[in-house]
């Protein structure tokens, strides 16, 4: 059984099979770059590079793009308020295109941070306004658009199926909107191709239609049409995307191309905090940099401690994409321990492989060792069920944890039988490719970094034993005296004797 | 007396004055990412970097672009030839984009690690399609520019002063042309301001006319535009790119804005190897990452081992930004050396701050004291000297070796006068301000890593003290044993005795 994943157009678990066989186009919505990323975008962004990931465990080559958002994301879905990043920049007092660049550094550094895979591609909407623009003439002559005072609005009227997708109906939305009404338009649930720029707004271009900006939706149909053709394999957002957000892009893209958009629909699920989504728009967000942060000024108050990025990672993948994560120290904490956990495991058994000198011996066959081979296999098999089953990762994670209990009793494997360097670089290559290239939450290498804390008692410890010997060489006892400086010498401790005291120091 | 600077078009040194007070725009020639960073591209980014940190000591605000070229560089200078990195593109199997994406991602990895502040923008060529199309359409409005058959050239005939920055004069480039004459040009020295697209080239947009793609030279006209408006105060580049590409730039941005472009331009020197320019075209080059790795498989033949960044930046600092260097093994690890030893004296100095307790103490006066503060003020009052005569790095980097020796003095001054804090704190401030913010080869932190090989050596002598112990123990010379125990025990290094072994951790 292959790749199933859950289509919330199909509203169904479904066989994955790419249009073109073994490569997959995916489009995910990125951020819209005015603030750092939040634990709602890790989980957003830790969830789409799983299935990347896992993609290209099963051999396919995968076309990654995701965009970023530098223009027309306003402060109102409504197609009302400020244009987000314009509204920082005044704050910041910097050009648009300043905080926009700053914070799209920012969020690559967390996503790395993540262990998330860059995209191939991230295009951003300002370096997309010729096919943001082109796409706009097609849906006007094509008659689904119409022109009013210099912006340019999707006629909903003309798309029956909007609305399918997020299962809304436009009667509905009607009857739902709000009181100030956009008066341009001519159904409350129209929505803006293009708008035209107030005299104050930095961000603008020429149009047909006078100066103006994009819709927020528009660049999403314009840039994943360019880069990965008219219908993609499959496009992922957030639930909190498919209205409007969603509904507009295949509305938009569907009535330019007359083909389908999208062939499956990914949606996962919200980071809450206290059950209300988390959000920079509602302003009770923690950034993965105050969780990552060791400088206690940039501490958010419901944070006892640090974290590491990969405990943020594992925390995210222990439930499932489509389920919510509600956020909370103590959840954060149980991965912390958890990650730990895998990651001494992991290193204690390379630990052990580095100590096993010579080349790869023959398994002799053995219980313990025979035992060892039957688990990988088994669980590599059951690995590959649940995610398989629209990427079950908590089950997944629980296979690398009880693998990592395995590899502890084998390591500490008492005897009669021997445990065998094949053996512990068959579990190593388990975790490094369905820890590692999967999940991303195994490194292949960790850092030599060594708590400075250890240097300063071995420090000590070489102190005390020169105090020892200058009480010796005070009682004439010069053989102790002569031992010990014999046996620092011999790794390279250079002790000093002076009238009144001894100095060493590493030669 | 302020900062002066070499302006290549009046061929003096002058007086740096902004246009607005308090504020500098300085747009500077990006990277054509289709490879990785070598030697060159450091030279030029790091001398930009250090006006860029000194105009910021200096107390200005500075408005910082640096352009990314990503279509439009053509294989030929000549307007001819295929686009870089449609080229690599091919090459690798992959859309230009993805190719663009992961080259320019891995340009600013390097330069963070030479640690060059990062540009306020960085504006890509594919975003700014239409703010080129307008500059083309201006100039043909204007007659400075004519189509044929889809492409439009600048017509050098009407811009008298084209070659004036770079001294040259029409009738030479006529003489000195190719037989391969592009036909569509009225005069050979004309350029390409926008280029019809062949039907396989992937990059291309609709203009007014017909697909095409901006030529290479428009970008930085319409981008320096955009974000620093029509004149800008400094704009700098390689000295290999005063003809044509900053010619061409002049032309464009003066015939179209009727105003001056560029108020100093300033030029970089190469790097040479065995005398001739590195670059990626000549095929001569070593990139950053094969000097900074580690991974042996990516070592360059003509290395001998891996640098340190900061010691690469040092060696680049070393001459002035308008002196070429010359590559070679040899002065690398020269720059190390001396990277090493500023490296180690401040390390030194931060420790023995560390290890005088209590707040900081009046300087009691003292002859030692006296001598350390005026050799400070002395020598910063010489490195702004050196700094505002053109950038004098080479001369300031001396200084910054001045200041160590006395330092490495200073810190173990036998007396009688006592080394204070506020002398320690006061030559730190000096390391910081003018070795780190200023010239970028001082950290503010360094890396508490320690060796590895150290931790080994300190094992190793606790191994040998436990085998000596053992020793005693068979000999039944239980003092010893205990002793040793004992003094091991304090430190938390916990000993376990078997019958046939004595084995130890870190408790």
């Amino acid at each position: 059984m292959g790749l199933r994943l859950y289509n919330t157009l199909t509203r169904k678990v479904e066989d994955f099979k790419p249009l073109e066989e073994g490569r997959v186009g995916i489009y995910v919505c990125g951020p819209t770059v005015y603030g750092h990323a939040h634990l709602g975008h890790g989980k957003s962004y830790v969830s789409f590079d799983v299935l990347v990931r896992y993609l290209r465990y099963l051999g396919y080559t995968v076309d990654y793009v995701q965009n970023i958002t530098d223009v027309g994301h306003l402060t109102d879905d409504a197609d009302a308020g400020e244009d987000k990043i314009g509204k920082q920049a005044a704050r910041e007092r910097k050009h648009p295109m300043a905080i926009a660049e700053y914070y799209t550094r920012s969020y690559f550094e967390d996503m790395d941070a993540l262990n998330c895979l860059r995209p191939d591609i991230s295009p951003r909407a300002t370096g997309h306004i010729p096919e943001q623009i082109e796409l706009v003439q097609t849906l006007i002559e094509k008659g689904y658009a119409y022109e009013v005072n210099g912006s340019v609005y999707f006629d909903v009227s003309k798309w029956p199926s909007y609305g399918r997708l997020s299962g809304r109906n436009v009667e509905d939305m009607q009857a739902g909107a709000r009181v100030d009404i956009n008066e341009e338009k001519r159904h409350p649930a129209d929505f803006a191709l293009w708008k035209k720029a107030e005299p104050g707004h930095i961000m603008q271009w020429n149009s047909p239609w006078g100066r103006g900006y994009p819709g927020w939706h528009l660049e999403c149909s314009a840039m994943s049409m360019k880069y990965l053709g008219r219908t993609i394999d499959i496009h992922g957002g957030g639930i909190e995307n498919q209205f409007p957000h969603h509904e507009c892009e295949i509305a938009q893209s569907e009535a330019a191309n007359g083909v389908p958009f999208v062939r499956t629909w990914m949606h996962h699920n919200m980071v809450t905090v206290d059950g209300q989504k988390m959000g920079k728009s509602l302003n009770n967000f923690i950034t993965l940099k105050q969780i990552f942060s060791t400088h206690t000024e940039h501490k958010h108050e419901r944070l006892s401690r640090k974290y590491d990025p990969l405990a943020v990672r594992q925390l995210i993948l222990q439930s499932h994409y489509r389920s919510p994560i509600d956020f909370s120290d103590a959840a954060l904490s149980a991965a912390q321990s958890g990650y730990d956990k895998i990651t001494n495991t992991v290193k204690s058994l390379r630990k052990k492989i580095e100590k096993i000198p010579g080349k790869i011996e023959e398994t002799p066959g053995s219980e313990i060792n025979e035992y060892v081979k039957s688990q990988l296999q088994q669980n590599r098999e059951k690995f590959e069920t649940a995610m398989n089953d629209d990427l079950n990762t908590s089950i997944a994670l629980s296979i690398i944890f009880k693998i990592a209990t395995i590899t502890n009793e084998y390591i500490n494997y008492p005897g009669p039988d021997k445990v065998t360097k094949s053996s512990l670089l068959e579990i190593d290559k388990f975790f490094r490719n369905l820890g590692g290239n999967v999940l991303g939450i195994i490194k292949d290498e960790y850092d030599q970094q060594v708590e400075s804390d250890d240097i300063k008692r071995y420090e000590l410890a070489i102190d005390g034993i020169i105090e020892w010997r200058n009480e010796a060489r005070r009682n004439k006892n010069f053989v102790i005296a002569d031992k010990l400086r014999g046996i620092l010498g011999s790794v390279g401790i250079i002790l000093e004797d002076k009238p009144d005291h001894t100095s060493w120091r590493l030669g």
